[in-house]
């Protein structure tokens, strides 16, 4: 493979990815954290002034779900992004937020700081190609049955329409072991640091699918190499009305901060 | 699940999907034959003449082509859909072509008499729920992770906007197992029929990825109750831009359809 | 791989394997049929003089259960071993039964015909080696996760003691997908008759898991070119000790025999 | 499952694991160090000497080794149980090593202080029954397709013998993953914790392949609350008999000891 993405030697500088004043990359440990799905105003201004009160630099929520069943809740849209912009506007977080679709495209931009491309579009040229053109940084999610190459190959759809800006977070693989949602593939960290100069993030609460696993396992990616972390919080998980299995609460999320912080140090990080 | 795809009881009648003058799910196991990619007009007309003339029902041969590298041959796109239009005016054979981009459905369904979703985008939901707005019958592969349940979902995506005419397609599912290209699943055959009305298929093609086994493989799939097959046929498959370890040359298809109409027969279907 | 296991040749001849008076590997598709477990005495006779009857040529029936949980039922062992000695004497059909431990070779041997050797002891180097030394035949199944090139380096373990009467009996891999117990690779069956000369088996019940599907993967099986197939039949399958979900009673049974014969004519073998 | 591995609940204490004056399961993290396999005196003493300088507590290394082939290099067996027992007199070092046959327990128990169950064995309840009734500690080590359930049932099978003195091994599974030798299931440590209260190591050298890749899976796996790790170490891995490729030299091993005491510490462990 002669892609973009890839390192050429191990002189090469990494790729520093800047999402507002937040650099992707560095020695600063990025943490992302927010609820799943936007569901209300209260509920993101909430979790968000919290997060941010945390010591997370980003902010997630989706606008429009990805779901396994057209039945099931599929995001407020529109409606979800108007309430992303005025949180974003009044805590000056910025936000990352899901792109399905090519033509929501000039939509999501006018709020998000970055695009998100969910593990079911790793392989969506489309919308890669797309998102490829738009320049803005993007968060590239690990297919659920895609090999290391093949995550580069995604990369590098975007990487070839002249946008460098790209994240790769691992979030899990889907095994035959059934008691996790997902099989983290923790490996896949210093792996990408080795193959690809591009950021590599963790995402522990898809990876296990369990909030009682979210914290051990967000230590073990920061141990391992990870630049950042993508937490799913929510005020009230049981509550939620997506992935509320797998979201901390406040107080979980702040204890996540509290332990990161040591292991972060020491592996020459900070959080 | 409380689905449309689903089987209601044992007496519902399964789903005939209607393709041109073919009929795919009823006593007829219909065979749908082609090349990967389409490449000349020469390559795909000799094709169609040939595979026609074997008992063919239908032409494959993809226009807009779905690959790992954004650097690989990608597809004749408008160019192909033409060459599709020409060689199906001039054979009568109905054609099955791969839709990638939601964009394109206007142009690729003056030509399409079936649209087919390839297993990267089986959870591309803004593609299923365009192809089902659009009426036209729909050819959904297996997503290479994806469970039963969740590929009755996607059916069902398409099935909510009132098309009910899709055919499921297993085409093997990703696994340890790498001295094929994928592993076909043979009881998901059985299986679908239980739990969904749907007409179900099989591409022992990519199933296997091998050309030696494509035809074992694909009267296994007949004598297990597949309702038709998607082979992939090249007249010389060592020249081909796509696939062309996995494609039959012409003697390997004859020969194919020679030894699949007794196993047919066996299971109380014809060719 | 230059193992005794492999095909040299494309001319080479196939391993006829010998079981009393049966002959795996030729012409005549072999079925061998009993229930998981020897329960009983009653059980055991009822069952061998009914498949006999149905055109089974062998007899399976485990005294020595490999089960998950020590706190299972495993087994009547010796009791077992003289149930299935005595239903041997009376019916003549020639049994097939698993050995788990190289100690109890001695007395596994005075009764059986051919040697099982389960999925979990398909890498047990210790038992390989040994049923290798005792000559008789032996019936290989596939480990869980073991690729086509680990099985056939089982194989021979078993070969290079001087044994080359071994058949290979694929019997689902575990993969993602939850709905049936194990995923059976079908592609397995041509793909081990390309790479070897031993003959090779499937066993529906283990690989899917689930009564209904077993007759449709089995007629799979055999259009796909097994040598033989491996089903678990019971009396009163609701009532077995193991296995019960996945065993087939003796209409099931009958049926199968009967759509099976029509597809084994229709790919040149007799039952 | 109502087991004696499983944990009743928070409260209960967690169970230690003595094997000679190593306490495994407290506060102090656990490093065991060793070559593969047992290739000659000078080998295994050089190595012993080294990793014990650089804080290794137990000393590994394969007397008897299970392969793929039957014609690969299996182990130098007494001979080597012979080594192990020079080098441990002289280091004072306790020593790990595998057994795989019920039959050679006797001659393995002289020598070793802790016996290893293999991947491929760890549902052969023959030697699990055995090493059971050893009551020496035992190492069992995940088998490559095996659920987190099924494992502990594997402990369970010691345990039930009256031996409680196991220690749990992740060790990687087997996934489509092919760039790594195997998946390492990073969350199966923390799972592991809560679901049983038995000590659980991390053998980042299987688990990953590449020696490049076992620092940082390492740090992850303590990060995660691994209570050791099993690390594979040679003086020339160029050069050794088996698993080179993943194997530290020295140099990379004392480096791993000097990045691993900060994490240890971040997480309130010591080595």
């Amino acid at each position: 493979m002669n892609l973009i993405a890839r390192r050429k030697n191990e002189q090469q500088e990494s790729t520093a990815v800047r999402v507002g004043d937040v650099i992707i990359g560095g020695p600063q440990l990025v943490v992302i954290a927010g609820p799943c799905a936007i569901e209300s105003y209260e509920q993101i201004l909430g979790t968000a002034l919290e997060v941010q009160r945390l010591g997370a630099s980003l902010l997630r929520g989706g606008a429009y779900k990805p779901r396994t069943s057209p039945y099931s809740f599929r995001g407020k849209r529109e409606e979800g992004l108007e309430i992303l912009a005025q949180v974003k506007a009044l805590t000056g977080l910025p936000v990352v937020t899901e792109i399905m679709d090519a033509r929501d495209l000039e939509e999501v931009a006018k709020v998000a700081d970055m695009l998100q491309i969910g593990s079911r579009n790793m392989q969506n040229y489309t919308l890669l190609t797309e998102v490829g053109k738009s320049k803005l940084p993007v968060f590239l999610k690990r297919g659920l049955a895609s090999t290391l190459e093949e995550w580069l190959y995604a990369a590098e759809y975007i990487m070839a329409e002249g946008n460098d800006q790209v994240v790769l977070c691992e979030r899990g693989i889907r095994t035959f072991e059934n008691y996790t949602r997902n099989t983290v593939d923790i490996t896949a960290i210093p792996a990408l640091k080795e193959l690809s100069h591009l950021p590599v993030f963790l995402d522990p609460s898809h990876g296990t699918g369990r909030a009682s696993l979210v914290s051990p396992v967000a230590l073990g990616g920061i141990a391992a190499g990870a630049d950042g972390l993508m937490i799913e919080v929510h005020p009230q998980p049981e509550l939620a009305l997506s992935d509320g299995d797998q979201s901390l609460d406040f107080e979980a999320f702040a204890e996540l901060m509290e332990r990161a912080r040591p292991v972060a140090k020491a592996v020459g990080r900070e959080i």
